[in-house]
């Protein structure tokens, strides 16, 4: 293989009550990544567009993953990735992991496909450490496995695909403010009451059996966060507002996607799901701040070859 | 109808990870109750065998659900409710549940089945009440529904019923020693550490998944507990010792049932749990205390009439 040119999905992670073991891949929404192999060892980025994402390998989270690989390979070409980002950096919507996970899935490729789903996942991490500090897995996995993924386990790392039901769709605001990973890890309580984590954990089983089982309406009753969302929505502004638009317009629910700024919701079927754009559209248009409004499909294979 | 005779199971709650809101029933252990229409209105209760619970109507936990059924129904007649309790009050798998959700269930039946399944979970948790000062579903739901049910929020009540994968087993063991539920709840701290909820809900999403896509191992290395079972297991006598051994002679996992003194541990096939029952047994010879063990399959229907 000489050359190999892929999409790579952009993820929602946390899902409401599964914060920090569940993700899910969009199917319209992501970034192309080119992959080209060169006779001199090493890795080479260049990003296309007008990105100031750095491109220094060892600075840029696409190279890290890359290098490591080939690196545990003893490979003896290189390979230069060419990254048209199409994600926003900071968006809340997987920007990194989608960079990280493609730089796995890509590179695995050339290298004949020797590692598993769970071992480019381990590679793509490296990634997210770069990117936050934090080598979670929550938005890679989806972005590697397709689905929902839920991260059971950093250790021994454990990750299981669910399916999505057909029908679901999502739409995803991105409000173009920062919210600093760091920040919104760092405003959350260390400690929570027992009573609030069980009512999470009911409602994480909730969603986790509507999801296996297509109960749209018992995956809307489930998506109740009383421990994350209550203290970072206050990041977001207009969260409140823009989560009342979405209810009323027919979602099933949503909530923060990642560590924000970007809002989720998710909806049975694509005409219930725009009408859920133009309803979250409406609350955003109201104030000064620039948006993008997504809506798509959940992504049932993950990383695709185009 | 003027008599009907009903099989009511035994439950395990709790289900290790999944505290508080997950409960299952099992197939061949349970009471017997005999129901009797009577001419005179009111509700009598009769224990069969030698036992000392009370027959006061309004101090034993059927009589309690059937007088609130038939009142609620305007019933102009009456029903005298007689209990053959083969499970030991105290064991910690679900003594009080499976004669309120009996007299739930019977009651119904001769009221033309005019309450729905979540009605009756309703009606039972009132004996659950009575019992332990806490109408708690988590018994009473899988008696009603069979198989695993998952209580997902008590307000409004909503009980999800998961489909046990068929070859899974269960072995309980019952020390005959006193653990008073009051206490195994005194003993839990009111806050734990996020991290360790996160860890939580991770294995509760893993029991769910695994229980929808009959993934055995997966239920397995979902079965871990690091928030109640290490504060309640101290209760119970030499509670890691048959931990130890039901994992050693293959069992998925398990845990304490309950709020204990029993320990439920859940396999792959008859053959295993029947091996899990002399592993634990053995643990148990070694001491002065008395047990009882059963090897069930999860009862998939719940009460069922005979």
């Amino acid at each position: 293989m000489e050359e190999l040119t892929i999409f790579t999905p952009a993820t929602v992670a946390n899902v409401s009550c599964a914060f920090d073991v569940l993700g899910f891949a969009l199917d319209n929404v992501g970034d192309e990544m080119t992959f080209k192999k060169t006779d001199n060892k090493g890795v080479k980025i260049k990003m296309l567009g007008n990105s100031n994402l750095p491109t220094e390998p060892d600075k840029n989270v696409a190279g890290v993953v890359a290098m490591e690989m080939l690196k545990k390979a003893n490979a003896d070409f290189g390979i230069l990735i060419e990254i048209d980002k199409k994600i926003k950096p900071g968006s809340g919507i997987g920007s990194s992991a989608a960079s990280s996970a493609g730089a796995a899935y890509g590179v695995n490729k050339f290298l004949g496909n020797i590692f598993n789903k769970i071992e480019l996942v381990q590679f793509a991490m490296l990634g997210e450490k770069l990117a936050s500090g934090i080598a979670h897995a929550d938005n890679v996995a989806p972005a590697i496995f397709g689905g929902f993924a839920l991260v059971r386990s950093y250790s021994p790392l454990d990750i299981i695909k669910i399916n999505s039901p057909e029908k679901l769709f999502c739409t995803v605001i991105h409000p173009q403010i920062e919210v600093k990973t760091e920040n919104a890890r760092k405003i959350l309580k260390k400690d929570v009451l027992l009573k609030d984590a069980v009512e999470q954990w009911g409602n994480v089983a909730g969603l986790i059996s509507g999801l296996h089982s297509q109960d749209y309406e018992l995956i809307g009753r489930s998506l109740q966060d009383k421990i994350v969302e209550p203290v970072r929505s206050v990041l977001i502004p207009l969260f409140l507002k823009v989560k009342q638009a979405f209810l009323e317009a027919g979602a099933l629910g949503g909530g923060i996607s990642g560590s924000g700024p970007s809002i989720f919701s998710l909806s049975k079927g694509l005409e219930t799901a725009e009408k859920v754009a133009e309803a979250m559209k409406k609350v955003y248009s109201q104030t000064g701040i620039d948006f993008d409004i997504h809506v798509s499909r959940i992504n049932s294979v993950g990383i695709k070859e185009i």
